[in-house]
């Protein structure tokens, strides 16, 4: 066993602090995240230093990097308070390699040049959460035309990445397992209309409704196999977890430091707050949790770049990091006491941004769900 | 032991639940927070209908009642959805009646007729939080007349109430356990400014950094004994606690009963998703929070009517309840999954206001050591 | 509302004190648990100073006392470190009166007048735990004579009480709801076998496999109506439930009140352990939860006082009372370090005997279970 | 990053558990628990196969393993059910490889090929727990022999192992952090009294009262440097609290696996109860717990192979696994009902011995004292 960064993943973690602590001062986020604006300079400065290229093979314009290098970049920009959850860019070029064609390829590969997601995933609907079977959508076919008709919901990026990834239904299908396609089309088109929700969090990124009305589109614009929409996603999900997990640590770091350090400086009764058994209960728990999710971060992205089966290690990992780092930024948020209830301090965002983790990539229940059939499955008959 | 409601009561809690869900349906408590607007009908509505006039005396134009029935109707109020934190209108006056002099009364007792609390409290300070002994806002007299300095934040209702009590502190008071004394101001007056704070939660009240630069009041401003400000306050503080204790309780009771209507029509996998042990394993948690932050509302209510000393009980109260309802609120939330993270759910404000009752009042901590030193006290030499 | 207790029950609370504190020190506890013996002497003075007959008719020889006096007696003994849990003898005679002849009635009645639990009750089954639909022991007639068959397990005092209450199945009958009937057998009947279960706890009385091979009996020895047998239990169990809650309650106040008195004494680092945050906080999170056992247990014997359904509410009381009793009675035991992981103090006796709580009488996943399907039911369609 | 196991490592764990269940079956150690026994051929068979040989050097007989190899095996013991608590061997050798002369490292590699840890640690006294200043045991010297006085309690093994290691203080030395040596002395000497404490769990060795009345010794008794003998035992602790999250550990997956698998049998409502959801839950969660401590445990014994200082991890790995595994072993207890509560099973046992983890070795509160302070010094001033 090994715990040792490489001194590449050293070198990558430094020049993210450097790129974030130089040029993008909070006063940046909490703009963006007041006004509801995607923070575009920064995505763009994540690409042009390579960072959000990482993992993405060099013929499509990036560069390789296994999985373990790329949580720990993930989790470095959220250590520095940046909106980890943009990064998406890797999970879309991702999938589009697998199974996408050329030309699709092409289109991605191009927009992730600016670090901004090349598509917003558009598969929730409301009444198809947690039980994705009951998608409604569907698809049709006419005089050599497809028609898009339903609701989706709940569509990060709806309208700040070009493209969107539509699953639907065949509703002629016969076999309920292979009646899902994926389709890539362009948010803008006839028919596609987007209302924003609004959210506790994650200002900075739009969050839709969205209504597809008869949308044309072509045969050329479908993803993968016909049939074999829903599968394609699934193997995918346990990457998102992943990412999901990595993100909500950096997080929860952030809060740490920010906390541990207001706690060295806030004096009262004659001391710093950090001198009172309380404050330093809260701090252990909270180092400890995060030194918990590290570990099963970086085990995870281990496995999965040596082709270990990540369906239940994801499922915990994620279940395990939304919930842990929930409760780190609630503990700073509490040491920090009424100022970290305000928007003067960037721990009330982070407060308000992860909680989402419990529930978006599929809700803790479901991730339970997951990992406590599998465990059951593994003792059965021994 | 009793635990039964009188007709009375049960009387008053129907008169609560009628008014609200037929003048203020949720929609105007969203634009209110939407809008940081202070719910001026809402509170007015209150008094018109008596509900913000009980406890306080007939000969000021209130209603009798005692604290159990206080606290029972802030509770209802916060069950129905309503901001039942600015339910303030009964400390102040109660504050006003103990140490006020009869024009000061007549004042407070006037306002309070409108439902609008009678004043701001501005008694935190950036270097006095949890240790109050540190207050520096001074007064000082100069020909007859008394001038403020210093600064206040986190004051709630600072530009929603139209006086404001300040506790200053006399520079050459030479006893610090008497240097502290209470003035009645007005917030518009020259020398005033108030700076909002933009907070998480509880948008319907401001909640500003106050500064006071020579702000000149007389001496028949003066609220109770000089150098007694500090002492005065904090029998009231007792008080003040079960209030948030009751409120935190009622704002649990609204998201559990949401949440639980929401999961028995919510479908998933072919039944609403209530069936599920996961999802009743936490309704059932959420309910007996509930049912023990009622008991404990309701009994350190009782023992303000029975005279028995509130020191410890009120600190362990409030403690639990403003946990408690945070864990409540947060599991509704998860219970309506994404639509619980977006305003179109009160949930989601809930979640957002009540985090703050676990700082302000008095933070956790503060509980915990009020309490922690009267426990140990207890058993010594036993 | 009425938190108050009666002059009545205040003098019964100090006799119980004095009775256990002149006579029954914890020396005679720890032989007791250290041997495995049944407490005779003190279930003796239990019935002639009246405590174990409060609850039973004065015809019967008892002493009327409403479920609230009932339940706090049964706190008063626990707080005072006695075995609580042995106070069955009230749910007995309760059962007896219930469904049982006159002549049953007397038999039992006549046990109550030592303090020993008249029967012990063999209802679970090695199959037959949470789900006791799968009850396998038969009745079956022959020649006027019924024959008993099959296996309990998990029989509480089988070895303690005089008699034994037994649920058995009609083999033959056709109602799935109306097979089981109970019989009050004599536990040292030919073809009765009693083998001794090691527990981690409660080793004060035994807890038996019982095994019934063709146990002979008569007509006469069938309690209430034939076919009823669990459903007449099943009343029953919500008082169980009430009861086992309130013995929980008293250990958790016995270990809170040895800690506490522990920790302002054990000096180290020049302090009496007490001054520091970290026991403080326990202390404090400890005498939450005891307030909040006492208000559900005081406010379920008051609903069971005035005939309001106990179903939902025993069931939560029971969950929460035998969890946080765990929890506090752990918490004293880490206070105490070393020397409460020892046989020297009855915090580690009450640590062990605790546990079973959350087993026995139904388990917490039981109860959660009762409670949860309840307030599903009582959201539905609102 | 690398979380793979070596072929070596893979072998070690697969030989020790053939080992142990060819020839050590669960029968073997609840007879040792029920008659308080120490399973001497256990520790036997550790020795033979060279197991508990691992990280003491060639020279001395044992066979050279680094720090992740030697938790890998403690994991794997505690895994099988055995008591890997009394692995102490290692530790007992550390410290005299550091301290002894030749001639009493001899004496305890000697012991070392038997596989009993070669002597108890006398440190521990009744005013002085967590408290170690305050260790009040002397020596003095008289004629050219050396006489130790004083009180020891909760000496582990202090009548299993053939030597016992005890912290005395010089009376008259001035320099309060040099005042205290180590002295190796024969407990059965006279003098020496040892009385059973009688705990809890942990019966398999004996856990004494030690008094020393004017025991006499030579100088050639003393280990390490005079004055010395605190700061020499510290650094020790590191790794001894190291030990003890690796066979917390080690009985944490023991009793998982067996709840995993009985809850795969166990049938109630007609299915095995790891069909539910409240079941599954508690799998997934003890799951996690499980990964957690794995991770941790492993980090930092890579941590000490790699010559990082342990003094904060050790300190969080340690009270993070200490409580992690009481509660996994609880919930385990708490799936299997009640035969989990009887002797019939192992997980009561581990229920029993797991919970003074959270007591020796530093108390939790002590761990979070010596990780609170480090991770405050952390954050000061930046």
């Amino acid at each position: 066993m090994d715990f040792k960064l490489t001194e590449e993943q050293e070198l990558l973690l430094s020049s993210i602090g450097e790129l974030i602590s130089k040029n993008f001062p909070d006063d940046y986020f909490r703009t963006c995240d007041e006004s509801g604006k995607f923070p575009v300079e920064f995505m763009n400065a994540l690409a042009e230093n390579g960072i959000s290229l990482l993992g993405i093979p060099e013929e499509h314009g990036g560069i390789p990097a296994d999985m373990v290098t790329q949580v720990l970049a993930i989790e470095e920009i959220g250590r520095m308070g940046a909106p980890a959850y943009l990064m998406t860019n890797g999970l879309c070029i991702h999938n589009m390699l697998k199974f996408g064609t050329p030309e699709q390829i092409a289109k991605i590969s191009e927009v992730s040049q600016t670090g901004i997601p090349g598509y917003s995933l558009a598969f929730t609907e409301p009444q198809a959460g947690s039980d994705n079977s009951r998608i409604a959508t569907t698809y049709t076919r006419k005089n050599g035309k497809v028609y898009l008709n339903g609701q989706k919901t709940f569509i990060t990026g709806a309208k700040d990445s070009p493209y969107m990834l539509v699953l639907a239904k065949d509703p002629e299908a016969k076999d309920p397992k292979h009646c899902f396609t994926m389709w890539l089309i362009d948010p803008t088109a006839p028919g596609v209309k987007r209302n924003d929700l609004h959210k506790v969090g994650w200002h900075m990124v739009s969050n839709c409704e969205v209504f597809l009305d008869n949308v044309e589109i072509d045969e050329s614009d479908m993803v993968g196999k016909e049939g074999y929409g829903f599968i394609h996603l699934m193997g995918n999900f346990e990457i998102e977890r992943l990412v999901i997990a990595a993100h909500a640590l950096g997080a929860a770091e952030c809060a740490f430091e920010d906390a541990a350090k207001y706690a060295t400086q806030r004096v009262q009764f004659n001391q710093p707050i950090s001198q009172f058994q309380m404050i330093q209960l809260k701090l252990t728990q909270m180092a400890i949790k995060i030194q918990n999710m590290k570990n099963y971060v970086y085990r995870t992205a281990w496995e999965s770049d040596n082709d270990i089966s990540l369906r239940c290690s994801s499922a915990m990992c994620k279940v395990y990091c939304a919930q842990s780092s929930c409760e780190v930024v609630d503990d700073a948020l509490q040491i920090m006491g009424g100022i970290g209830y305000t928007n003067d301090t960037r721990v009330s965002r982070l407060w308000r941004d992860i909680r989402v983790n419990r529930i978006g990539g599929g809700t803790d229940e479901i991730m339970v769900y997951i990992a406590g059939r599998q465990i059951t499955q593994q003792y059965q008959n021994k």
